[in-house]
């Protein structure tokens, strides 16, 4: 046979672990060519592709964080309107299977292949651990366990210094990264887009810590996380003099507002991009390893318009049709679980 | 109420958070009051106890490997004598409902008791990931982990000097923590003791390799692997001028094999206590956590001759007697899985 | 002896290994009695301390980052003003010698309490590496280690976007930081606030790399890199909707004026307060230890006015005095050095 | 000019950074052609090599452990035999100046060669820390880094189970790595080569602890570590029934006299090769750096029979004859310094 594969949306370690595993059993086991298109679904817009062989080069992939194939964000629109040309790379190259390995953007233009008829089996990949369908995927923890050595640190310095301190960690929509890292790291406040937060609140729970006679104060904000209406306006870009709204994150906001309130000093740090990327944890290896293998399988078997899914200690198949419908978000008593944790 | 609670077997990274998590919920949440007994079951037979509060102290055990408790091994038929001491120990400290947190040994007496009408809710723990009924439990992520940044270290050594490596790690009797290391680290062979290995068959793969223009071979040993019948005789116990058989790994023992088979240097590395000491990994910590807090919630429904267990992203109870029947050996399909990148 | 300790300035990995390392010296082998005085100098000025014996709990300090003493920023002037109280706080409490653990400030109050006669001997302490007269300081090394892992793992991410990333690390007057860790994590640029940056040379060296083909562009920026004049204009405070100033660094502005100019996509990280915290390394462990070892030997030869130095592998002293002239710059050669990696 | 380069000797992190080091200053800055040569001596004897070019590559190399020129340990004898022949492969590849990388043994060879003319610059390399005239060289930092997380991460499960636990490192006659690791990691005593042990004064330190009500006892055990006349007879090599001495190190037969005599449970840890491998520290990989780039610089001076050293912060040179007179072993006062923490 010979395999498409390509690597769509944000970064994120376990990518080239799948690739290896992918070219590993369908190269090595099964002597198919395996061909790699670059910088996600662009590549198969405009033909830039690269082959892939079982070899010491690829083997060595399986540690390395990011993608030998590159990676890109790509407009849904644009998808949508180039879905012929994507078809017609794929004809032109004599593909007989793609797997896309990526987010719900990329799974969800898989989706779109598979229903034109493409045989396509997708891998979830996201940090963020808010693909459904699967118990998790590659990348989060590994995000979950830089987010909570970061944490770690912090506690030292909150603790010296009397100290509240805020840790901004990603999760636009889903705010697994930082309930699982202010679990793993013992913080005192999780704030999760799922759940809108009262500015008053989260100060009240700040200097009652502090009555006790506590010493710090560690909050974590997923950066999707959101002030409960009423409570105080965040700004939304715009407001830089360059016209530029990257660097106005909740907790920046959100520090500025506890600290006029309580009078207390607050110190706020974005984690950003390290949580995406370097070498994968051993767990995020074995499952991108097993995705890997299975999305393989599932090509040999002809289960197309597939994802690989984790549940449980199995890898099963799950239509991508189903897994694309909506985000995984942190339900209300995972929330209320970590929220016993809280002051 | 009054709940007790105990550590036994082998430390493990998390027992501390899983008491932490006990304590937070049990003391903090519902007002309980928390009698920590000693050194596994042993505090239990000669009641010693210490009182645990949810204060500063105790949330600083979140990160800290070991346990606070001490534990110990106890043989069983100690224990099966000891029943009624135990018993007694209870209804002495006016124990409502008793939470060991253990492996099988630990989780079977609990078992014991639990026949005999005592309120008990057990807590698996193992870095060997053998416990039957749950995915997985807290400490087998950490080890994992430490045994796959050790066999990462050994790749570039392996490579420089082109040498064959053996690196034994835990699994008397499951091959979990090989077989997962083995994939995170990409070894070229895991030995469990699932599947009786061949040394003959070892050696051609070694040669094969190397003939192919490799230039290292990296084999993960379970402690527990076991050559098949006819392969070679391992040694057991009784050679040691001391008397002593501790150092007598089956990987020290297999490297001088292949050496005087192959005729090349052989490197053996056992990694020993390193892989269940130190600070539990992010993953380990949720796990711990919520381990306690189900825990805690069983006591107060009323759930009693359970042990906490995961399913997927869920904590459930099973019953005690299902989880000590039997241990969670590696499965062949998962061995196969992982045989896939032999060679 | 009655010896009195403190640490002041920013918190630092280290602090609490100096501090067992005075107590088990001075406490545990000359019998000497330890008070701490809480949060730098002001616990001098508000006498609030505590009494610290060679005990288990302080043992455990040493892998511990933060300080134990608490720790805070005193302003100099009211430093000076107080100078009298603090004299008397230590007469007060019968203090035959004062150990202050602390960066230039606290070294510089040293020298003048020192000047008035009060027996001193100085610990220098610096994530910076900008304290005079001493090859290096324990802390610097933590510092270095965690940037060099957070490049690390952005490399990955930036060559699988191929983009421009900027991470600024600490360093406001000297960029020992910065220099080390992006000669460590091989960045292609490091920019420090000795030597003045021009946007133009950084853009067009940004371009050259990728014109040669190559993906990706690390930039390291200390906090206190400085554009060059005509270069750029820096914003200083003021523009923050809350009249806050903290979340305007170098490397976010610069990371704006590079987009406008090349047009390609930059990402600003901010390491921030994750390079003071946490564990310190081995090496700065080793350092503190022996640092708070001679020091106390220092204490009981007589040898006041003095701070404890690093040269080549032995302890010394200086004169507080000659140590707290001036800063420790980066200096021209060593910038060389590190600039023939650039590119 | 044409420069050869090779790595002799055992494995050590930062290899890969001082070649690239040199490349990147030699081919990089001055056009230099580079020809390393592989597998230590070896490759000169054998006039096996490769051409390595400032590319993309060889920057990669910095982070990598190990040596992509392979390594070798060679008989001196046979050396000595083949210095004609080494001659002439320098000869007949127009080498204008070699740059051996490696321990004692392998600058001993560059300084006989240098000896007879051939224009030799030396970097010192050794994870034990054992290269007289130069403060330090690279690959010891990563190895105490280490053993000091794994000595650590023992700590806890001794503390659980109330035992002593002896951990061997590397260094077979300098016990720099038990040294600065013990201090590092707070063992409770370090026995090194330059320091005799007696078994009965160790076993009444152990008990002493034992005494005093602390729960866990850590010895540091340098490879090389030799028990004083009459203390107990150390088995050296052939007890083995396949005459194999290599898994009797001294730790474990330490560890049995240890238990026979106190009557305690003892655990023994080799580290072994994990202490070589893997990636380099920030430290390390700075002074290997800096390394190369003196080197190379060294060269183009035409100062020749040199070997880099570190003095304090600055690099210069020193001569080989010099440098390869005596190994640099703990000094007396270094570990009367460490010597104060045991117990």
């Amino acid at each position: 046979m010979r395999i498409g594969v390509l690597t769509g949306g944000g970064d994120c370690p376990g990518l080239n672990a799948v690739i290896r595993a992918v070219v590993r059993t369908a190269n090595g086991r099964y002597g198919d060519a395996i061909v790699g298109f670059r910088d996600g679904w662009r590549g198969l817009l405009e033909d830039r592709k690269i082959h892939i062989h079982n070899d010491d080069r690829t083997d060595r992939l399986l540690t390395k964080g990011g993608t030998m194939l590159g990676t890109a964000r790509t407009n849904p629109d644009v998808l949508r309107a180039g879905l012929g040309r994507i078809k017609q790379t794929l004809d032109d190259n004599g593909i007989d299977a793609l797997i896309p390995i990526g987010g719900e953007g990329t799974l969800t233009a898989g989706s779109w292949l598979a229903d034109e008829g493409v045989p396509v089996v997708g891998v979830p990949k996201t940090i963020d651990n808010d693909i459904d369908c699967t118990d998790t995927t590659f990348g989060h923890d590994t995000a979950v366990t830089i987010a909570t050595d970061a944490i770690d640190r912090l506690h030292t310095t909150a603790e010296s210094h009397q100290r509240v301190m805020l840790v901004e960690v990603m999760g636009r929509h889903a705010g697994w990264i930082a309930m699982n890292a202010g679990i793993a790291a013992g913080a005192h406040l999780t704030l999760v887009p799922e759940v809108p937060f009262d500015v008053d609140e989260v100060c009240t729970m700040i200097k009652r810590r502090f009555q006790r006679g506590d010493s710090h104060f560690i909050c974590v904000v997923a950066e999707g996380a959101k002030p409960a209406e009423g409570s105080f306006a965040l700004r939304q870009g715009g407001i830089d003099e360059y016209g530029h709204e990257r660097f106005t994150g909740v907790a920046h906001q959100l520090g500025v507002e506890i600290e006029r309130r309580i009078g207390k000093e607050v110190r706020t740090t974005v984690l950003g991009h390290v949580q995406r990327g370097g070498t994968p944890t051993a767990f995020d290896r074995v499952l991108a390893t097993r995705f890997g293998v299975h999305a393989t399988e599932a090509v040999h078997d002809g289960h197309f318009g597939q994802m690989v899914a984790l549940h449980g200690t199995e890898i099963d198949l799950v239509p991508l049709s189903e897994a694309t419908k909506q985000l995984k978000l942190v339900p209300e008593d995972r929330h209320d679980e970590a929220a016993a944790f809280f002051g």
